[in-house]
């Protein structure tokens, strides 16, 4: 599966398909951290995390010495209700940001040792704002899902996703809200730092958008073509395409798991190749992870975006990955089992 | 301060006059803090910790370029009594595989971009069995404290200390009933993997060792003599080392927390310039933490020791290091502030 689906019906078709992890390779994964000079379970997360990672990549080399991290930015028209701290115009601001080198994320990515791109989508043209009408039309929601999908290098051997988007923590409370059900108040906080009022607000822009659009709830990649961003799209493209590259992924916040959510409620597994890498800050991302059965790697009161808990969570994954394939095994140290 | 203090007044001197953080150099790192290009606080710990970095490195250049980590390893006369899953041998069978970079400290190390020591205190003399007698003479203790004094290297800008040290958390769980109070039952884990006998038989062995020294549990240092191992004093000198010389230092699990204890126990706020790396799966580690009013960086279900949990914390505080020194502030970038 190399080219974008053509149409919302082949995109449907592929989520339907999707392919699973190398069994053969887990199993060869398991009976090596059997072996390793460690008592048994002393590594904690890091051994199932090497497991893991080592089904998803199948029998392609192993190490963790290409991550890619890729940075989605859009507008949105639901930032005009005033549901963000920060005017729009930051958006592409901070693009620029990126594009040179003064972000988070550039200084994280670079930490990591992981290639960063950075893709605006129409910045000039936010989407409509839900609650007036659906923020995407179906031509616009498909060209987003395939920004992302485009975007994925297939030589990666792990992706994260990040985005820029004033507004998109509004984006990702409909979704969520959505998807798993619930009001507005139980979905939004306080994104880059609103005071009690502006969360009012915030949530009752999310009850709008609920009943204008109460009919179509029920379709996951409906919900994502009504209340996503362009941004949030490309997320959920680009988490689809590295599934279909083998490309393991860690997902970053609030916005990140929200775009995912779709993909995962329309076709239950489809994120068995994602870990999370964060818990945000963001106060209703840790229920999403609860919903979605995905525990943290990391704690750390971050609520940034721009893909920046993933990034700091790549050093963890990577540890796993040269623990289990760099340590000796007990026969080759010559060191007695317990 | 270079020299290793001649006896143990000259040592417990030291532990009364130490030097503090830099408060121009915190307060200019609290400033630019405030100018990037970021919601305020949306790092979260993150920004915490850059500015206790900048602080604990005074006027010394920025950056998180120099690591080192430090494995010392002893052997322990309480081992006998059958406290560990693992025979004593395996301490100098494991030192032989981190000396041919085969267990996981190395890999995680190396993957950290850090210098990695391996000391190890006498292993063919382990210390007295401390149910009968003190584990160590002051001779001993002095001479433990001073290899891990002088194995700090001074122009190392973060220190990680990790063990090796068959039954050396009997050890740990002894300092800490002795130091903070409780049975043993209430400090011992499972170690390496101990069963529900085993456990109680370590309980009992601790409770044994505070009844033997109890009228000497008023006293840190008399304690680090009496219930540690070589290795333990070891990490415990190299702690106190790093602070006389500016150096941050990540604490590791159970056994390197509670060999730190003394010190703070001893002058208070003396572990003030250390964070902890992570909380380890060894159960009585987090209510140590909490003792000390550390909260760990990361939660990963680790016990391996070695330093491992540390190390693979290296990566959070450089993330730190890095976003707060390169970072473009809004002024440098032209974005809007909110």
């Amino acid at each position: 599966m190399k080219e974008f689906p053509r149409d919302m019906d082949a995109f449907r078709a592929v989520l339907e398909e999707l392919p699973g992890p190398d069994g053969v390779a887990r199993k060869d994964a398991e009976s090596r951290n059997e072996q390793l000079t460690k008592p048994p379970g002393a590594l904690g997360r890091l051994e199932d995390l090497a497991i893991w990672y080592a089904g998803w990549r199948g029998g392609k080399r192993r190490g963790l010495d290409a991550p890619q991290v890729i940075v989605f930015a859009g507008n949105h028209g639901v930032a005009a209700r005033g549901v963000s701290a920060f005017p729009a115009e930051v958006t592409s601001q901070m693009v620029a940001n990126f594009r040179s080198g003064g972000g988070a994320v550039n200084q994280l990515a670079e930490a990591a040792g992981a290639r960063l791109d950075i893709h605006e989508l129409e910045l000039e043209k936010p989407t409509a704002d839900f609650t007036t009408e659906a923020a995407m039309s179906e031509e616009e929601v498909l060209a987003s899902l395939a920004v992302g999908w485009n975007a994925v290098a297939p030589e990666a051997d792990l992706l994260v996703v990040g985005e820029m988007g004033i507004a998109n923590t509004t984006s990702a409370a409909a979704i969520c809200a959505a998807l798993v059900g619930g009001t507005g108040s139980q979905w939004v906080g306080r994104g880059t730092g609103l005071d009690d009022r502006g969360l009012r607000l915030k949530a009752s822009v999310v009850d709008e958008g609920l009943a204008r659009h109460a009919g179509s709830l029920g379709d996951p990649l409906e919900v994502l073509r009504r209340f996503g961003g362009r941004e949030v799209a490309a997320m959920a493209g680009a988490v689809l395409r590295s599934r279909m590259l083998g490309i393991p992924v860690i997902l970053d916040g609030y916005i990140c798991t929200a775009a995912a959510l779709p993909l995962e409620m329309a076709s239950p597994g489809a994120l068995d190749h994602c870990v999370a890498g964060h818990v945000s800050a963001e106060a209703p991302h840790a229920r999403l992870l609860e919903v979605l059965g995905k525990k943290p790697l990391l704690s750390l009161g971050m609520r940034l975006g721009e893909g920046t808990g993933a990034v700091l969570a790549i050093g963890i994954l990577k540890g796993a990955v040269v623990c289990h394939s760099g340590m000796a095994t007990f026969a080759e140290a010559g060191v007695s089992e317990g």
